[in-house]
C-alpha cells in the first residue's frame, strides 16, 4: 500500500501551474497510539488553496515549499489507535492531498452519511454550504421581496445562497460564465440570470435589478464587484465572501473603485469568515440536509478522478471551468 | 446697492482653476412676494461643492454653466416680504456664492445667535458638525476603550469627531498634514498624531495603534483608507465620510485594494449621509453647543475676507492650506 501525495514544488506566481506541485509516492508509516488511519475517498478543490500556496501572511500560514497541499478531504477510517474514532467510520478534516491520512484527531469530524454523500458533506453541508447559508442569512439578512444579486452563482456557495434566498422570498439574479451554467440556474429556480462572458453586466443589472441591488453576495471581486456597487438599492447589504478573480495576484488586487457608493445607497459591506458560526454548524446542517431531503434546494458536484488530477483540478477551478462544487475522486 | 456672484465659468478637468469662475455684479432684483433679500455674511467653504461643478449624476444635479455656484452660506435678512422671516434676522441655507440672495425660504433657517457665531453655525453646528456627530455615534458607535483613527483630522468634521470620540472614552489619533496642524490637534486633546506629509503612515499606524484601530473614521480615501483597512482591529467599523483626496478626479478613483481586511477583520464599511438625520439635529446642535459652552470642545474657523477670493479658497480647501472651518467672509 504506497500513498500517493501532491506536495509543493514552488511558491507559484499569479496563476497556478502544474509545475507547482510534485507528486510523490510514500510509505505509510506505522501508526502510533492516538493516531487513525483514513483512505482518502475524496479531496476537495477550494479557492483558499491557492491562498495557502503563498508564504504566510500574520493571519494564514502558509504550506512549507516541499509540504503536502492543504486541503479538506474525507474518508473512511481504515485503522484506528484512537478512542474516538472506530475502523469504517467516514470523517472529513484538513487531511490534505493524499490518498492516505494520519489524524490525531484534531479537527476530525465524524460524518453523518444519513444527512448526505460524502462529496455533499465537502460541499453543500461542508464548509462551502455553511459560508453560503451564515452568509446570506446573517450577512445578508435577505427580507421577503429583496432583490439579491450573486455574481459567482453557479459555484456550491453562489447556487446554495440562491436557493436559500428563494426560500426566503427573494428575487434571486446570479451571474454565471456561459450558457451551461446559465441554463443550470434557471433550471435551480434563479429568476434571472446574466451570462458574464457574454452579455454586458452593467446593462444586465439595469435590466434584471430594476429597482436596485438589497443584498449583493460577492465570490470574484473585481470588476464585478465594482459594477455591482453602482446598482445597489438604499440600504443594501454588500457580503464579501470571495474575490475568485483576484485570488491569483493578491499584490495587485483592484479594489472596488465605486465605493463611495456605499455612502449615497446607505448601503454596508461586511465580510463572511464561516468560522466565526463554528457552533451554528449542527442547525445549519440540519436545515440544508432537510431541503435537500424535500427537494427544495439541490447540490452539484463535479468529480475529476485521480489524484494525479489535481493540478488540473486546481487550475480548472480558478479558470472557472468546473461546473458544481469540484472534487478530487482517489481511489 | 451690486451683488457680486460668483458664477461658473468652465466645468473643471480634475483640480479646480480660477480661470473656472466667473466674477459678475448684478442688479438685485425687485423682492416679490413670499420672498425675503439677504445680505449674505459668510460662504461656506465644502468639499462638495467640487462635485456640484461636474454635470450631474441621478443622484446629483450639477450647477448649470454660467449659474451661481452653489453653496452653503448665511447672512442677515435686511428685507422681507415673507410672513416667517424678519429683518434682522440671522439666517442659513443653500444662498449660492453671492453677496446678497434672495430666498423664497426654501430650506431656510434661522439661526440661534446664542448658541454660537455664524461661522460656527456652518462649520461645527452646521452640516460639518452634524456629520461629525451623527458619523461618529451612529455608524462609529464609540465604545469606552476604543482606539479610533480619524484621516484629515485637523478639519472642522475631523477635529470634532476627534474631540466627540474623547468625551465617550476613545483614544483618539488622527493625522494631518505638518507640524502645525498636527500641535493643534494635540492641544485639543488627540493622544496621538501622524503627519502624513512627513511620516510613514503604515510605520506610525503600528505603533501608535498597537490593538488596531477599532473606528476608522475617513475624510480622505485614496492611499490612506488603504492603509487603515491593514490595521483594522477584529469588528471594526469603517465610517466613510469623505474622500478628499479623490474629488478632483472621480473618473480616477483609487479603490480600496484592501478591501478584503474588511473580512478577515471581521469589520463592516458603511458610509454617512447627514441629512438621514435631520430631525435629529436640534439634539446634537443643543449637545455640541453646550460642550462648546462648557469649554470640552473647541472649533476653529479660517476666514478668507472678500467674495472675489472665492475661487482662492476652494483652491485652498484641495490643497489642504487651510487651518480649520473655511469660510469667506463677505462684506
Amino acid at each position: 500500500m504506497k500513498n500517493t501525495q501532491i506536495l509543493l514544488a514552488n511558491r507559484p506566481e499569479g496563476m497556478v501551474k502544474e509545475s507547482d506541485f510534485d507528486i510523490v509516492e510514500q510509505e505509510i508509516p506505522a501508526l502510533q497510539h492516538g493516531q487513525v488511519l483514513i483512505k482518502i475517498h475524496f479531496i476537495s478543490i477550494d479557492p483558499a488553496i491557492r491562498g495557502w500556496m503563498n508564504e504566510g501572511t500574520t493571519y494564514i500560514s502558509g504550506i512549507p515549499l516541499g509540504g503536502v497541499i492543504r486541503t479538506f478531504s474525507a474518508g473512511q477510517v481504515i485503522e484506528s489507535k484512537h478512542p474516538n474514532f472506530a475502523i469504517g467510520q467516514f470523517v472529513e478534516g484538513m487531511l490534505g492531498a493524499t490518498s492516505f491520512a494520519i489524524s490525531d484527531g484534531t479537527g476530525l469530524k465524524v460524518l453523518d452519511i444519513s444527512k448526505g454523500s460524502i462529496p455533499q458533506h465537502l460541499g453543500i453541508l461542508g464548509m462551502p454550504g455553511m459560508t453560503a447559508y451564515f452568509g446570506l442569512l446573517e450577512r445578508g439578512k435577505p427580507q421577503k421581496g429583496d432583490t439579491i444579486f450573486i455574481s459567482g452563482a453557479a459555484g456550491v456557495v453562489g447556487s446554495t445562497v440562491g436557493q436559500i434566498a428563494k426560500l426566503k422570498g427573494c428575487r434571486v439574479v446570479g451571474s454565471a460564465g456561459g450558457k451551461v451554467k446559465c441554463d443550470y440556474l434557471r433550471s435551480i429556480g434563479f429568476d434571472e440570470v446574466i451570462d458574464y462572458k457574454n452579455e454586458d453586466l452593467d446593462l444586465e443589472l439595469r435590466r434584471k435589478c430594476p429597482t436596485g441591488i438589497s443584498i449583493y453576495f460577492d465570490n470574484v471581486g473585481g470588476d464585478t464587484l465594482d459594477t455591482a456597487l453602482l446598482h445597489l438599492a438604499r440600504g443594501a447589504r454588500v457580503v464579501i465572501c470571495g474575490a475568485m478573480s483576484q485570488y491569483n495576484d493578491m499584490k495587485k488586487v483592484c479594489g472596488p473603485k465605486n465605493y463611495m457608493k456605499l455612502v449615497t445607497a446607505r448601503a454596508e459591506m461586511k465580510g463572511i469568515i464561516v468560522f466565526d458560526f463554528q457552533n451554528e454548524y449542527p442547525k445549519a446542517v440540519k436545515d440544508i440536509s432537510t431541503w435537500l431531503q424535500e427537494g427544495k434546494i439541490q447540490s452539484k458536484e463535479h468529480i475529476i478522478e485521480g489524484i494525479q488530477n489535481f493540478p488540473q483540478a486546481l487550475i480548472m477551478l480558478f479558470e472557472g471551468k468546473n461546473f458544481g462544487k469540484l472534487l478530487v475522486g482517489v481511489h
